[in-house]
């Protein structure tokens, strides 16, 4: 068996794993934004009929999660692994989602990177014969984060410029064997990167670093460019740090603007919505992945994506004890062709 | 190729994948317990010589690696992958021990499971081909984890007859392709199941039941018996859980008892150590075996070991919130034989 290790940091998937299915569904805000009608389920009331926001955030796993099965005509005891995690302490949005559903669970904590990461162990798993089905599954909600990592929303905090918004939202995708696709090609797996920023309302700024990096290793462990994808995505580096990823490349003399955008940027119209540097979160690229870009591969709009999580690695505690922020990105090349 | 996969929710590894290093350290009650000379380093100052009890936690997790890396005659650049995760919110012992390393990270989440969670993921992925070597690392500390979960140590809580002691130590094994053992055979992975216990200083109680399901389901995916096997451990059951589980067994006419051994319970002497129900945490697996069990292998004492990480998956705001405990425990099978 030929090795599935490529350069310095990638692997290639031979086997293809499909995409089976995928499920979205967001609050109010990002109902009324750019992408509103792409999500398979929005809400007015974003408790989701829950007493609690965090609850409310189990809901949302719950409902992609179930959506996701649906579409891919499996019962939940088809699923041969699950790769899990949020942004709340203890990733408890999803523990509490995946509790007694009888499906083997690995939990996962990447930040905002966690629909990368999830998707690409999903199919490691999946190319590698350990799984026949693998979900992989996020979500992120605003008043959650707000209070577990700001301040309580009743507070009324005023943001600075650089600030994003977090996404209400989630995002589930169903991996297997076989299918139409689109279909998982290879990884970039991320190391951690830490660019000295301090300021916890700079996340772009902090995450921009750990982008570049794993876009670039990305191309050289595969040998590709920009030129090879018809889109690549960030998950949230908001207006600020999409500035720098393409500032970066260009000091390497590669013009990577026209075909890469960033999900923080695209879910919301940030002028009108008030969401400063735009949206982050978990959600925010679970949310756009699931919903607008795998749909539009369905609708072959797109054939290539490199889709690439960001994730920033502080907790409130580490800004308190006056550290740096480390940040990771993951990427992952989908097709709607075998190869 | 011949799947993987293995009943409900085991896989094999064919390639069987070695464990070429592994390393413990441990603070001052660890060293004063009765595997106290099992450990590579001790310390009586359990700040490490850092500022903070977090900041401990990730010199911790930098030791271990790198005595792991340094026994293993490799340099960090040689690592393809490391999968890594503590008790801190957001994970940050961990990513701020890997920041700058330039070693693809993934982060993961399993509470007190994560030593068996990283080493099967590790495995999984030297066996595929992904990786030719990969890192499993997680930590936990007394003092961090009290102030985060329950209260800061000057309040000076009583502890419930039922409480364990949260574990200072950290493990770190390398897993590569080839090497003397011991191998890593097969693993379980499990599903996430909730017994309804409310009482968050009653971990014991509120993880039995995912420690037996889960080696329940590996004796069913893998045929095998208690007896196959030189000795099952799991991760920080305590006293009571411990019971739990073999009540649990001898329910089903299974008497578990003479094969099976809780690190939690072997890692202090609880009586004379005031520890209650014995020792906790992801710390408390990791360095049991990173240090005791696969030194006792490398020796010929112990040559097949069933190791199956114990987490509870709460949060200190879903206990606020009314919620019982939903927990996980994943197992894998270590041999110094191929076979």
């Amino acid at each position: 068996m030929e090795s599935a290790h490529r350069g310095k940091q990638s692997f290639v998937f031979r086997q293809t794993p499909a995409i089976l299915s995928f499920s979205s569904v967001a609050g109010k805000k990002e109902a009324d934004g750019p992408l509103g009608t792409s999500f398979d389920k929005t809400a007015k009331d974003t408790t989701f009929g829950q007493k609690t926001w965090e609850k409310a955030e189990t809901q949302m796993q719950r409902t992609v999660m179930e959506l996701a099965l649906h579409k891919a005509s499996l019962r939940e005891d088809q699923l041969d692994a699950a790769f899990v995690g949020d942004l709340l302490n203890q990733c408890v949005g999803s523990s509490f989602c995946m509790r007694d559903r009888d499906i083997p669970t690995f939990g996962l904590y990447g930040a905002c990177s966690t629909m990368a990461e999830s998707l690409m162990l999903a199919a490691m798993s999946v190319n590698a014969g350990y799984c026949r089905s693998a979900l992989a599954l996020t979500s992120s909600h605003f008043a959650s984060s707000e209070r577990q990592y700001r301040f309580p929303l009743a507070y009324g905090g005023q943001r600075t410029p650089t600030a994003q918004w977090t996404v209400t939202g989630a995002g589930a995708a169903v991996v297997g064997q076989t299918g139409d696709g689109p279909f998982l090609l290879n990884a970039t797996v991320g190391s951690i990167i830490d660019a000295g920023i301090k300021d916890a309302a700079n996340m772009g700024a902090a995450m921009a670093p750990a982008a570049y990096e794993t876009i670039r290793a990305h191309f050289d462990d595969l040998g590709t460019s920009p030129e090879d994808y018809d889109l690549i995505v960030t998950g949230d580096l908001g207006k600020l740090g999409y500035q720098l990823v393409c500032d970066l490349f260009a000091r390497d003399g590669v013009q990577i603007e026209e075909r890469y955008r960033d999900c923080g940027v695209m879910i919301f119209d940030c002028k009108r919505q008030d969401v400063h540097c735009g949206g982050s979160g978990c959600g925010c690229s679970a949310s756009v992945l699931c919903g607008h870009l795998l749909g539009k591969m369905r609708q072959r709009e797109i054939s290539k994506l490199l889709f690439c999580g960001t994730g920033a690695l502080l907790s409130p505690l580490t800004t308190q004890q006056g550290e740096s922020i480390p940040a990771v990105c993951h990427a992952v090349t989908i097709c709607t062709e075998r190869s």
